[in-house]
């Protein structure tokens, strides 16, 4: 029935319909790393409820806010904080000017790489510790030095950049819902310069959807030229009842999602829950001690406890790490 | 030469190649407000250059961050900032309540009715009134309260809401700098919960890219349910030392463009000047006494003296709002 003039027309136009549809076209599975399951459903569940302008649950894309804990729910926090990796490493390279931290703690336990007495200061410990080894130099100064560590550092168990130790499948769920107009934000207790110089290029996050412990700076002008010093002071501690303060304050806006994996997020997994209509509350469980790391109610880095029994009662979902992830790390996939 | 049963397929290509085209086809003159001159001209060869990958002052997207003052800068801020209406408005509504006010400053001068001393407390004076009037309440109820004023309220030399007051020109501006892949930020000494409720709408700069004077907030359960209630303190001024810092805090990176209108905002233009790389600094200067209003340096709303100064030492681009454009408010579009 066609004629062979017409063929090329007719070439073009499928050509044309494809090179349309090729922005649009899906990968069939967007998780591939999440095993089948209640945990991949609710996702699932709630991405197409959420984006779905004939459901009752439709969000417009503008308030598709999803937050995001950082330690032991986007990558590794064992065994002790990444962040505190660098003030260790920052403490012994200062320590020649600072002779009296041999005798004020958290820098004492550092230096006497006693671990046990530094885990006791908790997380506050840590902001503080890193706070204090940066004051007196500039904002960019400080950022170099982050850029270098995270490139050279290595960590203990893994002999690997600690960037390496992100989790596949998180990654995934942030491409996932990025692909469906979310925009996804860290919420983290940890430093926000120590995260906003790599979090871009790992996470696909970028610097100004980060939120942190914030320390204190000063605007000077030094020959003619403006720069921001940073002062040993605390502005602001990003964790338990700060996250919904963090959101607030550089959001605006209520959660519609909220990813966590410790006691620390409660408020914040919290704050999203009352939101009306439709939200997703999430918690990763660390149930892996092969492949990564086991630990819950007794930890004293991460601990879920009131969280994980909060979960439960109100039905969030609850990531079982180990029998919900085929994968755990990047690498992993590279070494099959 | 093309035979009547090719003629459909011929057409369908067509259709399929305008349809693909259709978003990419622009606006021959996206400032169509802004008169033909070396500040329309400086905006574009901007533009032009951080957005082509062949120029040596190519900015990739991410980075491509624009800031830009609000009273003064995307909407008017005569007789005096509009925040100051509204918290007139509401120290009279809640006078009742704090009979204290009538004989503490700065609320006594509202009840008096006595501009020209409560003029001389600053927008210091104005962020602390508006803090002062909205303490107890929680975040939600606040947001509440912004938006059912900024839909009654009328300015009263145009006798229209005030969001009708805002620049038409920097409207086009925005939505130019967007197209070409710019995020767009407000930075004001405003406080940043009386903006952000209608920023969205009237800019279309969503909550989460409004930086401004912040007020505490705690964190509460009231009735198991969580709530952030607004404290009667200060957290933090963004105007003048204070914009390089909000703009450090929130974005964590440095503007390639950045728009004020006043001495308040001299230390952003002087953050974002020292970027490396091309960078645009704009100040929008107050000429127009008919269609608008006409202040420099001796302003005590909007004050621009130093600023000035250093925009014409430095070479900054100076917008003369009298004769750089050509409409000031959207109405008068739709007037002609």
């Amino acid at each position: 029935m066609i004629k062979y003039k017409t063929y090329p027309w007719l070439l073009i136009s499928v050509l044309l319909i494809f090179s349309c549809k090729e922005q649009v076209t899906e990968n069939p599975d967007p998780l591939p790393s999440w095993n089948e399951g209640s945990a991949k459903q609710s996702i699932i569940n709630f991405v197409n409820e959420v984006t779905d302008e004939n459901n009752a649950n439709f969000v417009k894309p503008v308030d598709r806010i999803a937050t995001f804990d950082n330690d032991g729910t986007l990558w590794s926090e064992k065994p002790f904080y990444f962040q505190l990796f660098f003030a260790i490493d920052r403490v012994k390279e200062l320590s020649s000017e600072h002779p009296e931290w041999k005798t004020t703690q958290p820098f004492k336990a550092v230096l006497e790489n006693d671990m046990k007495t530094l885990f006791s200061f908790g997380e506050h410990g840590l902001v503080e510790l890193v706070m204090a080894t940066h004051a007196g130099m500039t904002t960019e100064e400080f950022e170099q030095i982050v850029k270098d560590w995270i490139t050279t550092a290595k960590h203990p168990r893994f002999k690997r950049p600690f960037t390496d130790l992100v989790y596949q499948p998180m990654l995934e769920l942030l491409s996932y819902l990025r692909k469906n107009e979310f925009k996804t934000f860290i919420v983290s207790g940890g430093g926000i310069e120590f995260m906003r110089p790599w979090v871009n290029e790992v996470y696909g996050i970028p610097a100004e959807q980060v939120i942190g412990s914030v320390g204190k700076v000063k605007f000077e002008m030094r020959d003619e030229k403006p720069v921001l010093v940073k002062l040993p002071a605390i502005d602001f501690i990003d964790d338990k009842d700060g996250k919904p303060v963090g959101i607030h304050r550089f959001i605006g806006k209520r959660p519609i999602a909220a990813f966590g994996n410790s006691d620390g997020d409660l408020q914040m997994l919290q704050w999203t829950e009352i939101r009306n209509g439709k939200r997703l509350m999430v918690y990763i469980h660390h149930t892996d001690a092969e492949r990564e790391w086991a630990y819950d109610r007794k930890s004293s880095v991460g601990r879920l406890n009131k969280g994980l029994d909060e979960a439960n009662e109100k039905g969030w979902t609850v990531v079982d790490m180990k029998n919900d992830w085929n994968v755990i790390y990047p690498f992993e996939l590279k070494d099959k």
